[in-house]
């Protein structure tokens, strides 16, 4: 299972040591502490009134660690459900997503506004980063498991700067609200990286489809990352909201989203799964969708009624997606979605766009009251104005996630990279030393026969 | 492994949907936001003084998530100890959850005071729905393996309501004190349940007697379940207490009643097992109890060194009904209580009742100070009547547990809901499509049969 | 796999009951709530103006809640690596770190001050608690799956005893600066535990050597718990800093040393491993050997930059460590460390320490402005001699480890606590009444070849 193409020995030390030294010599000269973590910075700050407890870490940091966890184990886990191809789900997720999380730090900060020519971080950029790179890990579940980790550090480095590109014209320039990424996160992750698969489109995959399914305790372990996913997304969606009612009521309406959701899974899957079962696939995946559906509403007057109702349809159109949806976009659209990440991140994405676009657009001042202003950029014009500028947002997503991924595509398909070949995909030996792949005559986690064990302990 | 008795191709999703669909309604008539969450009622306040660091939501949301990942992995992974049931496990718990908390929302602010006609909702609202939750899912614990989703899912309906009225009772009308349902949540949930199993007694369940045994994989991924119960207990019962000291003093006594709890379950497991071997069976679940009995006297003064004392306690008791009343209840009184539901909520429910009682009896101004007032509901009488408060709840719970659990297992037992047949209980098969159902040779984890048990000892 | 003298019914409830009852006498005579726990004294200073949101419960917990995670799950699963030792490696950890976690707050009550004769407790002392723990976890990594649970408990009182004395030392008279551990925790945890192991030699533990090794889902497991460690790593490091830019800097700190640690162990692991291939063992360790280095100079202004460098260094020693210095441990001096301890905290430890000795010796107002003060220890000398403060500790931690170790080692060799023979180290099922040992035909982790599924559906 070894060849020469396909050995990393050169290729991956070098891309993730260059990649390591570049960025440390941008940090080295461009980022600094912000007022926040600055030790001279805020004890001014300290001197002239404030309390230690103000300190924004307080109010961020444990929305941070829950993002956190989404993103190194939610993610990471998800992804294990494929049988032999854990080891790569959970480590190629945890190495380009601690790539991306530091590249995503300097694009942000170059994007977001540099300060005397420097970048600032502090509790908000890390969440940020940690946001950036849930969208490259999203484009890592529609190639999964047909590329190498140095394609999917590529990758990283291209789509990381169209993140922030991307973010800065929806946020800054256009002035549309999406705290929780319905938009900046979602579809852009999901077109992005499904258009990278139709680049990549292999016609003789269905050599290692034998390879691309699960096994019982596979299951299990990807359980643990939906469940993660699940909880934590009420965090996710209200960790940069603005502080106060508007965070609280954007977690609580994450949270109301995702439950209604989940039955709407669960029923769904029993119709269209075979003989009334339930498929894993659905559960795993489209129980999530409610969470992605209110990721820029969440943090408007949705009520709880209607973020049930969003929820709802998510997950309905999720599971309806696996159903029917994905195998036409394989054999009609050539686009192989390892995880089906258009169900769960593609259509619930932009269904979400549409709702914040709808209830931006509805907000008025009897509903908000003085909390009207921190939802509109621009106070001068009604609220329809900025539904408007939800839904050319969405467009200019699509755009540049589609028209992105096309040219990664297109670099990632150079013969360099040590791809793996049709007949070795969705299988860790490739990349990784497996216990026990030779040499022994070791089962898995088996079992001493009586016989053995009499030996032993004789 | 399929047949029209237990197909759920219509059952499941009409119940999931119709359930849903009830729910959206009732939201959309009775649910509104509270004052943290409203954005129009939160800026007033801001307008009238307040900070936007001073929402509930900061000093309440990160014990809501970890009483969230109590609920979903640490139940739903503590369940899959059985070896082929790991689907089910997970899967309806999650189910039963995402739709218990939205029941129990309702509910509970249907009895816990509406405000004008209409329930408000904010972040005591999600914990509290995460509780009722809770012990829906101790209850099923004491069915797991024996019953359909369906079921599952009518058991929560009338769980949850009755769950409500209860709670109303014990701290509305008795004003007991029990913030981290020692008597609401574990007793209740614990006795209901094996009352329900008690009607859905199975005489010939032996028939299954062969997958209700846990491999060495599955037990490994209980562990986890029980590792985040154990860990996120302290934020379990102290979630809800009263801000400052209370909340603080809680989490402190649960760690140490915990930290106890431990030491005399393996003490205890290796007396009792085995040839001197521990058992997982305590150690997942008699490790616990220590959270459950200081559920009531937690927010007292119980002091670290009476907290251990209770924790020791609690993990004797569990692990001698382990060994000792669990056949009984199943030989002489027909219950068969899958998780042994009665060894680690049900007695350490009762026994931490009965520690809240005296601890609140024994209050007195000089060890509490002015913190005494919050303990007491009742500012005129001595803190002894306090006490017999405490003591008629547990006797209110315990009733409204057994006649509720009575009448629920009879409503489970209609022929109509595709129950598994005792032959293929335990079982992930009958609800799941499986992967690799049948198949190849690879062996990854097996089983001893009893028989086969036999012949090893032999 | 039963003989008398590792049967420990016995030995290990003797050993579990003997040390809780002593431990609950002294809790009952010495420990006491502190201002923040006691009903009382609170409520004073809530009568003085106090709020109680300033309890600081609110600014310490959530971090209390992920060092909770890190020392059960991250710690416990960690060490699941080995195939058949799953039980143990969780079980024990949670054993030992139940226990000693009771014995720390003593232990470090005594030394850290008392309080007119009391010891008080609160969510400081919890951590810290915690903190000690950890270093007790370390020493169970090298030690692992060659000792009894009794061993460990035996170890666990003489290592928490000597932890606290150096901490003592360290911290208190010496005043150096090591809030994440660098010193206290890791380096001392290390080097005590690798000379237990030393003296616990074993020239023949090779007959247990086909049980010293991974099986695919054992490493699966595993990695839950490296994630887990990676993920809370920064509120470790800043659990107990000062309050408000110190926290936040070394929270940050922390995130960007392990990101650039975390691209440094891939790339060398590449290099370094069979065929160009990535280890699992190098993933599972050397990328958080970042969270070790900043343990010391988090909390200083070592900037982002500096973290970085930290980390890449920390990763890059760290498997270099594993794949050429382990061998000759092994080989020449006779240390056994089953998990790597000394690459991943012994050498990441020291040289956290010295990265902290330079960095606190290059401190100045220009940089810390009114920051400084907090930093340094006495105020009236220069921070040079901060520097060699640190530089000291480092010496006392290592001599204080070594020989404690030692001394340890020879009382752990007394054939007296239920050791396992060098036969069947590294083995489950001598402590452990295991599921399944041996025997049936049944399947649980197949898989269906795409022929197969054609047969099932037709």
């Amino acid at each position: 299972m070894t060849n020469s193409a396909t050995n990393l020995r050169l290729k991956l030390p070098m891309a993730c040591i260059i990649l390591e030294v570049i960025i440390i010599i941008l940090f080295g000269t461009l980022v600094q502490y912000d007022d926040e973590t600055d030790a001279k910075l805020w004890h001014k700050e300290i001197a002239n009134g404030s309390s230690n407890y103000d300190n924004d870490f307080y109010y961020r940091y444990p929305s941070f660690q829950d993002v956190h966890v989404m993103i190194f184990i939610g993610f990471g886990f998800l992804m294990t459900f494929l049988q032999r191809y854990g080891f790569s789900s959970v480590g190629f997720n945890f190495l380009i997503a601690a790539f991306a999380l530091q590249w995503a730090t300097l694009m942000q900060g170059f994007f977001h506004g540099m300060h005397g020519g420097k970048i600032h971080v502090g509790i908000e950029s890390m969440i940020n980063a940690d946001f950036c790179t849930g969208s490259v890990l999203i484009s890592f579940g529609a190639v999964l498991g047909k590329t190498s980790p140095v394609q999917l550090l590529v990758m990283s480095v291209i789509e990381v700067t169209l993140f922030a590109v991307n973010e800065f014209i929806v946020l800054t320039v256009l002035g549309a609200k999406d705290a929780g990424g319905s938009m900046t996160i979602h579809t852009f992750g999901a077109y992005f990286g499904l258009m990278v698969a139709r680049v990549l489109y292999r016609p003789n995959l269905d050599k290692s489809k034998h390879k691309n399914c699960s096994v019982y305790h596979s299951d299990l372990f990807a359980m643990i990352g939906t469940i993660y996913l699940w909880m934590f997304w009420p965090s996710f969606n209200s960790a940069v909201t603005a502080h106060g009612d508007d965070q609280h009521r954007t977690a609580m309406n994450t949270y109301y989203s995702l439950a209604a959701c989940t039955l709407a899974t669960y029923g769904l899957s029993a119709v269209v799964a075979h003989d009334g079962k339930l498929d894993m696939v659905h559960i795993q995946n489209a129980a999530l969708a409610g969470g992605v559906a209110v990721g820029t509403a969440g943090e408007m007057m949705l009520t709880p009624f209607g973020s049930m109702i969003v929820g709802f349809l998510a997950g309905t159109i999720s599971v309806l997606g696996f159903k029917f949806l994905s195998p036409i976009l394989e054999q009609k659209l050539k686009i192989q979605d390892t995880c089906g990440v258009h169900n769960l991140h593609g259509m619930p994405g932009v269904l979400g766009a549409i709702v914040g676009a709808v209830t931006a657009a509805l907000a008025t001042k009897e509903v908000y009251g003085d909390g009207l202003l921190p939802l509109l950029r621009n106070r001068q014009t009604p609220a329809s104005f900025q539904g408007i500028r939800q839904a050319i947002s969405l467009a200019v997503t699509l755009g540049i996630a589609l028209l992105g991924g096309l040219i990664t595509g297109f670099i990632l398909k150079l013969p360099i990279y040590g791809a793996p070949p049709d007949t070795i995909c969705f299988e860790d030996g490739i990349y990784w030393e497996l216990p026990g792949e030779e040499g022994s005559h070791e089962e898995l986690t088996t079992v001493r026969t009586p016989d053995e064990a009499e030996k032993l302990n004789a």
